[in-house]
């Protein structure tokens, strides 16, 4: 059943902060219908997040038929802003469910469970889960080829790079399957696992109880997390690296970032390096080897992304692309020919 | 208030699987009273674990005066052996509190926990947390010296070496502190935070809270947690190694260890190898050199061990000890030799 989505942004609808809106919207446009934010009313989706045409609003009444309010933001730690306590609890009164993706579960929350069971709604926690799983390396079929994107920093499209590719994969007609290993992934493949919110000896685990389910498939485009020299996260980019054992890497980065988001001063390698810290690791596990670079150009000019390109391409003798922008057919021809490679 | 403490082993009294009871006999030897082992009895800790000499007994009413019952194995996926449910459930009604380090948790268990109530006692759980801290970079002092215990695998001796180090640093006045990062550090040191059983994004943070907690200390001894190379848990070492941002790591070493122990045919890198993976992930975070090597040769016979000693101190240019058998006192003197090049 296809939902009407209202996406809760109130205040933070920017393309960093408010990645799942925008994710939602992109490939889920049939069930968002508006972004609440009353700090930017009247304006659209487009305007601020760069993506689709959807219209911001400032109050239920100006979107109505919603059935679902999605928590549309993914900030670090997970914690809900205070002020949106009043808004989830008035969708709630007003016959919606609530999806949330955040770490603090709403539905271990004692108002919102009360909420919910009085107007009789529903609330789903993306990132709840159970999960106990110790990886075992058993059962992997090495027929079906896995690739995994990895990344220098959070929030630069390694989940957009996995969907686009494995889009471009099944257009040229392959059994491929994308793997959603984080909350936005999973709210728009409706599959998947919240890897950075298992229990920590479960990572790898958890990761390879999602290559076993869908083995089945030919081509397994695994989404990345994090990043291997993250302050705070690279311990779930390992072991999900790890548990996920890649046949081929593709290493997505931002335009111009040099910098840790969120962690002034701590510099990061450059590309080439990056890229070799990747397989180094990866090597560990699995004979593994980068096969493309992908490039989130957000920021650059038609001219600055050609030099970037031309630069990347340069030194790593691999292909470069912004999905968006050179598509994705470059990347594609890569997978193939690692897959002929292997059979 | 010293406790009495009865080690369940039942089945499993042997060094790899009983570690945790290994560790309270060894660090807690006031504590620890008898293990309870219906297959052992008659033999002693010395004869089946090489520590101690505490008696096996095969039935409560032979280690009377017991008012603890301490869970003494951590097995792979920390699940409770089924045959065991009855004999906690009869410690219990004996009065005596449990203590469990396992990943299933008594105190989610109805039927322990119902027991716990009726008769009074107190249940445990040394993994259970609520841990919600992202590593921020924030407030580290630099004029606290941080040592970090990495290894090849698990149950190598990670935890004992840091253990025996930060005494041996205390035994020449310094003010050291053993920074538990697992559940058997825990129980031996009384604090410390399980980082094994936080959820996946927090592994760094929960580490750099033991940090940051720490370090009115001068030198802080973390002990270390799997391999950079496990298939299963090097999630957690990565989080865990980037968390603590050591100035000096000591590597650890079981002698004669060739594989993943539990992954035959999964081989470990060689030491000096291994050294420098560990080097280059650590200064992705921090300036970190390697300082000691440490040999678990517990298979070895003493000609074997000073063979080891000789080819490994050339192949790394390091000082390399088994604790027990040679002692701390060169890994301390390379501690102390590199606060001194810090000050």
């Amino acid at each position: 059943m296809t939902r009407k989505i209202l996406l809760l942004t109130q205040g933070h609808t920017n393309p960093h902060t408010a990645k799942t809106a925008s994710s939602v919207i992109r490939y889920r446009p049939e069930e968002a219908v508006a972004l609440l934010d009353n700090t930017q009313a009247g304006k659209t989706s487009g305007d601020l997040l760069g993506v689709g045409d959807k219209p911001v609003v400032s109050t239920f009444d100006e979107a109505p038929g919603c059935d679902t309010l999605l928590i549309g933001i993914a900030p670090p730690g997970g914690s809900i802003p205070k002020e949106w306590r009043p808004i989830v609890l008035e969708a709630m009164a007003r016959g919606m469910n609530v999806v949330s993706g955040l770490h603090d579960f709403f539905t271990d929350d004692a108002e919102f469970s009360a909420a919910a069971a009085k107007h009789g709604v529903e609330l789903t926690d993306v990132r709840k889960n159970n999960v106990r799983c110790i990886a075992l390396r058993q059962g992997l079929d090495e027929s079906t080829l896995r690739i995994h994107t990895v990344g220098h920093d959070c929030s630069i499209g390694k989940m957009t790079a996995a969907l686009e590719i494995e889009a471009g994969l099944r257009r040229r007609g392959h059994d491929s399957q994308f793997i959603a290993t984080g909350q936005t992934g999973i709210m728009v493949s409706g599959a998947g696992l919240p890897i950075d919110c298992v229990t920590a000896d479960f990572i790898s685990g958890a990761t390879e109880s999602l290559i076993l389910e869908n083995q089945k498939h030919k081509i397994l485009v695994v989404e990345g997390q994090g990043s291997l020299v993250h302050p705070a996260y690279s311990g779930v980019t390992l072991g999900l690296l790890h548990g996920c054992s890649p046949h081929g890497l593709i290493f997505c980065y931002e335009y111009g970032r040099t910098e840790v988001a969120g962690y002034p001063g701590r510099k990061l390698p450059p590309v080439p390096e990056f890229i070799k810290i990747c397989e180094s690791m990866a090597n560990q596990m699995q004979p593994s080897q980068t096969i493309g670079v992908v490039i989130n150009a957000r920021t650059a000019s038609d001219d600055e992304l050609e030099r970037e390109r031309d630069a990347m391409q340069s030194a790593t003798g691999l292909p470069v692309v912004d999905v968006f922008r050179n598509g994705v057919e470059e990347l594609v021809d890569a997978v193939e020919k690692l897959q002929q490679s292997r059979s």
